[in-house]
């Protein structure tokens, strides 16, 4: 049995050995998790998650050319060069850019899972990656929902609760789910078409009706929440791993230069 | 509009002043609500919630003649009276008598209220007389979901969602919901029937494939799962007030009485 443990806010995890060499998924569908899968997609170099503002400001001093992005409830923090938006991360602004991240909720659930055996980042844009990736791992799995302030999100439950939804649809007996796992799963399921996938029409609705998709319409996001509602337009798993957030394609293709650089050095 | 804000644990209220002022409802299914709903529906006079042992110990000493209830992790603490089974509180063991109660969680919800405007325990055992508190304050409620050791348990939030569905059956635009509140009420429909009230079968099946559920009957405590299961068994509302756990009735009968010696002092 492969167990799945969900969490349903990051501040419910308080020991920073907790997720010590556990596999570990987090979800922040508004809008962390989303963010930086479309920013990876788009060619980001790397992300480097801060816990905080001042953390964010000193590594960019120490790493030179980047940009710093973030937001602290929903706003950009000033002086930084991107706020929390998926719709800022074109292509043309962050290109081979390492960008430095810092939210108020996403970025803490990432850097509390510093210890952990894996680290990946699931939303609606990569569920179909990130529900694979479990299946891949044939290991027990933490989720973790960030919430936003110490309370939880609707929507990232009924994210979690679809990506576990499409674990179970043909190996049911295969998974034990703890009870915040199973509330999950329930919440999804009424979103969930019998193929699994349910409309990203519906997740719209969800979101525009979650406290967090309010108050992000009122601050003027509100065609964030559509970007964040497609289920699978961004097919791309974003790896937390030695501190910075890439995508494995990336990671592969670094490791093979290197290797080969290797190789170039001992045949001279 | 009456918000109803729902808390899924009680760990996630950790600011001493964040209930002042409040109407609360704590709900912990398994098993202190219930378990203080039967006390004080037998004849115990009253009920003094204790964060710990030691402070329990202590009051007991102060108090004299009472009885020391309580578990750490489901048994009861060595040296004291009773456990926190709903079965040990007969009417013979308890009438009339002061009992001072320290569990591993209901009780750090319960006395996290103490600065509320008015504090009620709620549970599947009174769940109606639950229903009509709420709807006779017309003001805004949290309903603490008290949880198990920092994490989520269902029961809580199925009974929490079979209120707050009990609350929005004739008057759906009379209550504002905050995501917790909706979750719960999404998981408390999956077991109500078109009427509001859920069948107790369908409760005890669900408190059975509960962890906490799971772990009880591991020790022994099978046979209370039906108790806390049984709806509206105990039709009694529990108000934490100054410190002390009573039944409105309670509380009146001795208002009455000292309103009754005060004219007969004065008389003389």
């Amino acid at each position: 049995m492969q167990k799945i443990d969900v969490y349903l806010t990051q501040s419910l995890i308080n020991d920073d050995l907790f997720l010590k060499d556990k596999n570990v998924v987090v979800v922040d569908v508004l809008r962390a998790t989303t963010t930086i899968t479309v920013a990876l997609s788009n060619g980001a170099r790397e992300i480097i998650p801060a816990e905080s503002v001042t953390i964010a400001a000193r590594i960019s001093k120490g790493l030179g050319k980047s940009l710093l992005c973030g937001e602290r409830n929903g706003i950009i923090v000033e002086g930084f060069n991107l706020g929390n938006s998926p719709l800022e991360y074109s292509s043309e602004k962050i290109k081979d850019k390492s960008l430095i991240f810092s939210t108020t909720n996403g970025t803490l659930s990432i850097t509390k899972s510093r210890l952990a055996k894996s680290c990946v980042l699931g939303s609606f844009v990569n569920l179909s990656k990130t529900v694979e990736h479990i299946k891949s791992l044939k290991e027990d799995v933490i989720m973790v929902c960030s919430g936003k302030l110490n309370t939880f999100c609707i929507e990232d439950a009924v994210c979690t609760g679809l990506i576990i939804n499409s674990l179970l649809l043909y190996e049911e007996d295969k998974y034990e789910l703890n009870d915040s796992a199973y509330a999950c799963l329930r919440l999804g399921k009424l979103l969930a078409t019998k193929i699994g996938k349910p409309s990203s029409e519906k997740i719209l609705g969800m979101l525009k009706e979650s406290e967090h998709g309010k108050y992000l319409t009122e601050l003027g996001f509100g065609e964030d929440l559509k970007i964040c509602s497609e289920i699978d337009s961004y097919p791309h798993l974003p790896v937390y791993c030695n501190g910075t957030i890439k995508l494995p394609e990336k990671i592969e293709s670094e490791t093979n230069q290197k290797s080969q650089l290797k190789k170039i050095k001992i045949s001279k």
